[in-house]
C-alpha cells in the first residue's frame, strides 16, 4: 500500500503557496520549475487540489494558483484525500458469505471484525492527518528550512515574479 | 492507496485456522474451497504468511497450514505486514532539496514536516492494528457469525476432514 509521488508534490506545492504573500499566485510552470518537476504531471495534481477547493486559479497577467482558504483552514487530510481519493484502503468483499457455509444476506447484521478493525485503524490515521493544517506545515517548514535555502528561494521568486510583471505596471 | 484483496483473504484464512482445533491443519485446496477462492492465488498469500512465521506447514497425510503461534500472539498488524510488506506508505523523496533553492545535504537536519506528519499518521494506524490479535478477531467472529453459517461450516469440515482421513486410521 503506497501513496503516489503526486501526494508529496501536492503537499509541497501547497506549503509553498502558504508561504507566499496572500496576493501572490503561481502558474504551474513556475511551481514545476521551483521543484524541478515535470509540469504536466504537477499540473494534474494542482487540478485535483483545485477540484477539492484547496487551491483556486486566478486569471490575468499575474494569474496562477493560490490557496483557496487560509492555511489554518486546510488540513493534511484534505490534501491527501484530494490526491488519493476518499475511498477506504481496505475493501471488504464479504468473503464470509462466499463458499459452502454462506447463508442469506439478511443474517449478517454488521461488517465482520476484520473489516471493522481495518477501518478503525484507517480512522486513527485520518484523525492524525486531520489534526495537521497547512499552517502547521508552514511553521515546521520555517523551523527546518536551512537559512541559505530560504535566501535562495526568496531571490529566485523575486527574479521570476519581476520577469512576469505585466507591462502596464511598469509604466506609471 | 488500497490494500490488495489478498489481505482480506489472508486475514479470513488465519481467522479460520484460529477457530479450528489446535491439532487440525488445512491444505490450501480446502481453504480455497471453503472461501470459494482461486487456490493458486490464496496459496501465494499463505506462503507470505508462512515466510512471516504466522502459519506453518505440517507435512503428512493430514498435513496443511496451521497457525505457528497462539491466536493471542498474532496481531492484525503482523498479518497486514506479511501480505503488504513493511515499507512506509509515504515515501519522502526530499523534494525540498530539488530545484533552484536546494542546498548541501548536510544542511537538512531532519525529515521535513510533511514526511514527519505522514509518518506519524502511519504510526497511529499501525498502533491500532498492533492492538488487535487473532484471538480478538476470533471472538468478534463468534459473536457475528450467523448460527446457521456456523452449523454449515462445522458440517462441511467434518465431511471434508473425514474424507481426507488417512487409511491407516480407518482400520484398527
Amino acid at each position: 500500500m503506497k501513496h503516489t509521488e503526486g501526494l508529496e508534490w501536492a503537499a509541497h506545492a501547497c506549503s509553498l503557496l502558504a508561504a507566499l504573500p496572500p496576493d501572490t499566485s503561481l502558474p504551474a510552470r513556475l511551481l514545476a520549475e521551483f521543484f524541478d518537476l515535470p509540469e504536466p504531471y504537477l499540473a494534474k495534481q494542482m487540478q485535483k487540489l483545485s477540484a477539492a477547493g484547496i487551491v483556486e486559479t486566478r486569471r490575468g497577467p499575474r494569474g496562477g494558483y493560490a490557496l483557496a482558504r487560509a492555511p489554518a483552514e486546510i488540513s493534511l487530510l484534505q490534501m491527501v484525500q484530494a490526491i488519493d481519493g476518499e475511498t477506504r484502503h481496505f475493501t471488504c468483499t464479504e468473503l464470509r458469505r462466499c463458499g459452502p457455509s454462506g447463508v442469506e444476506d439478511s443474517q449478517y447484521l454488521r461488517p465482520c471484525g476484520i473489516a471493522r478493525s481495518m477501518w478503525r485503524a484507517e480512522a486513527a490515521w485520518r484523525r492524525e492527518l486531520a489534526g495537521v493544517t497547512l499552517a502547521d506545515l508552514l511553521r515546521m517548514g520555517m523551523q527546518d528550512t536551512p537559512p541559505e535555502q530560504a535566501a535562495k528561494a526568496l531571490a529566485w521568486f523575486q527574479e521570476k515574479l519581476s520577469q512576469d510583471k505585466p507591462t502596464q505596471e511598469q509604466t506609471p
